[in-house]
């Protein structure tokens, strides 16, 4: 039987500007970005609210990928909509605006059928709400979340609560340090795993991962793009290559081989965000072209 | 026949603090940085100019090593002194004071003997002295630079001359953005390729290092180090690493497979450089400490 991913994360609209261009509302939000990554290789299932100016072509989007969206909500008001952009590196996105909108009353319930999912991921959404997504669902193989600065800073106790009940935690590099006042990721790693999460990785964006546990660490930089026009999602995309490859494998173990493919096929999906804006390149690519930058990026990263 | 390694850089004292600690006018410059690296592997000569305040303890540290020095000069005055520190995550060195000292008027000659010197390594000086080193020798193997921000600056006719010349170049990330005008070290080492080098090497710090060549790209973080005090240094370790590998083969060609091998030997002394406050740590290493560490690393980076 074929396992099932569960994600509860945002459904957005971006408008962005980086070095490279511009986009006005662009199709975003994490639960988005993750569910057109992971679908590539397993069945997902969405929690998520969007407002009435949500457009039925990006609900298709998702549902031509098989993906199960009965656990979305249409609410009155507007989609949650991020506005910000990149300069320079683009290593780091600076926000406009955000407006929460429809999203700041975000209550995530799961439908009964999501309740038996048993791969399940809680993006970046308040520590409180993912505890209470925790609590809905029944025997999960794996769960594992994601934050942001926001919640490290004003919800820590609620987050270091979720982190003790979790064998793993994604979260990006300037996260890891806010959360453990340590000034590189190694370092950041290890205080980590000491807060409960058997694994950790740290997504360092075109710098690549590491994934630290009981072995040790493993870590490779990113595939080598150099035409990278957006960043944004990538983190995301990370997280549902992730998942999409350990809930695909038929006999799931957690150890630390299993985590070393799934990050190996997050910084193979995450490449693609980054060659478009929003999800333009990631939500064309086919499992061939994922088997073929997955090739590119051994032959990059391989030792001789 | 062994393979010598000749470098020329500067001999300086350097003042550092970072979140760490304190160090005064401890032991520093490219050229020792690279020597004492190289040493490990290979037979090296230095040519730099140091003041009449230079310890002797600090050429006996290389003295001790092989290192033939007898192409340093003692100059009136004092000895190149640089102050500086880091703050946060200790990714890029803040300058309080430079004092060229003697170094200002550095004008390196070769000793008959060094002009035969198989390896050569130009660290980052004057484009214009580098070319002038590499016109004194004869035939060498592989010639190799290294540059910083002020000759990208006020000297980028000599250097992009001097790249015309090179087999290889190694480089920081923010010096290859500078030279290109790129925005990632990808994009920037396929525009310094077109520049004349058949290879080129990005370092980033602790994101390890990018290869770029006629084989295309081969990359790997850095070797995970939970302590890093001091980042002083480490790029010259690194290219030290790399030569004494280099030249330590029996029969050297310049192709992919030895650079990669150059590169990783180079990440593994430059982890040993972070860990201690200027070459604290890496002058008691041994070469049973740099094989361990060698297998620490490829056990981190290894695919599964």
């Amino acid at each position: 039987m074929k396992n099932h991913i569960l994600v509860v994360g945002s459904l957005a609209y971006d408008s962005i500007q980086t070095p490279f261009g511009k986009v006005e509302k662009t199709l975003g939000g994490s639960a988005n970005y993750f569910s057109v990554a992971a679908s590539l290789l397993s069945p997902v299932r969405v929690v998520g609210v969007v407002g009435e100016d949500y457009n039925q072509t990006d609900i298709d989007l998702l549902a031509k990928r098989g993906v199960d969206l009965s656990g979305m909500t249409k609410a009155h008001g507007k989609t949650f909509h991020w506005s910000g952009f990149y300069e320079g590196d683009m290593n780091e996105a600076k926000t406009l605006k955000t407006d929460l909108n429809v999203f700041e009353s975000f209550n995530p319930v799961l439908p009964t059928l999501y309740q038996n999912s048993e791969f399940v991921f809680l993006a970046n959404i308040d520590p409180d709400l993912q505890i209470k997504v925790l609590e809905q669902v029944k025997n999960p193989k794996f769960v594992a979340s994601d934050t942001m600065n926001l919640w490290i800073n004003i919800k820590k106790p609620s987050l270091l609560n979720l982190l003790k009940k979790l064998p793993a935690v994604l979260l990006n590099e300037g996260e890891a340090k806010l959360l453990t006042g340590c000034s590189n990721a190694i370092s950041a790693s290890k205080e980590i795993l000491k807060m409960g999460p058997k694994y950790v990785v740290v997504k360092r964006g075109e710098y690549g991962f590491v994934l630290a546990g009981p072995d040790g660490f493993f870590m490779l930089p990113a595939v080598p793009i150099a035409d990278v026009v957006d960043p944004t999602g990538a983190g995301d995309t990370f997280a549902g290559g992730f998942y999409g490859y350990l809930s695909s494998l038929t006999n799931f173990e957690l150890n630390t081989i299993n985590l070393k493919w799934a990050c190996i096929y997050g910084s193979v999906l995450a490449s693609f965000t980054v060659e478009g804006f929003g999800l333009t390149k990631l939500s064309q690519i086919t499992k061939d072209d994922m088997i073929q930058r997955l090739r590119f990026f051994e032959q990059s990263t391989k030792h001789p």
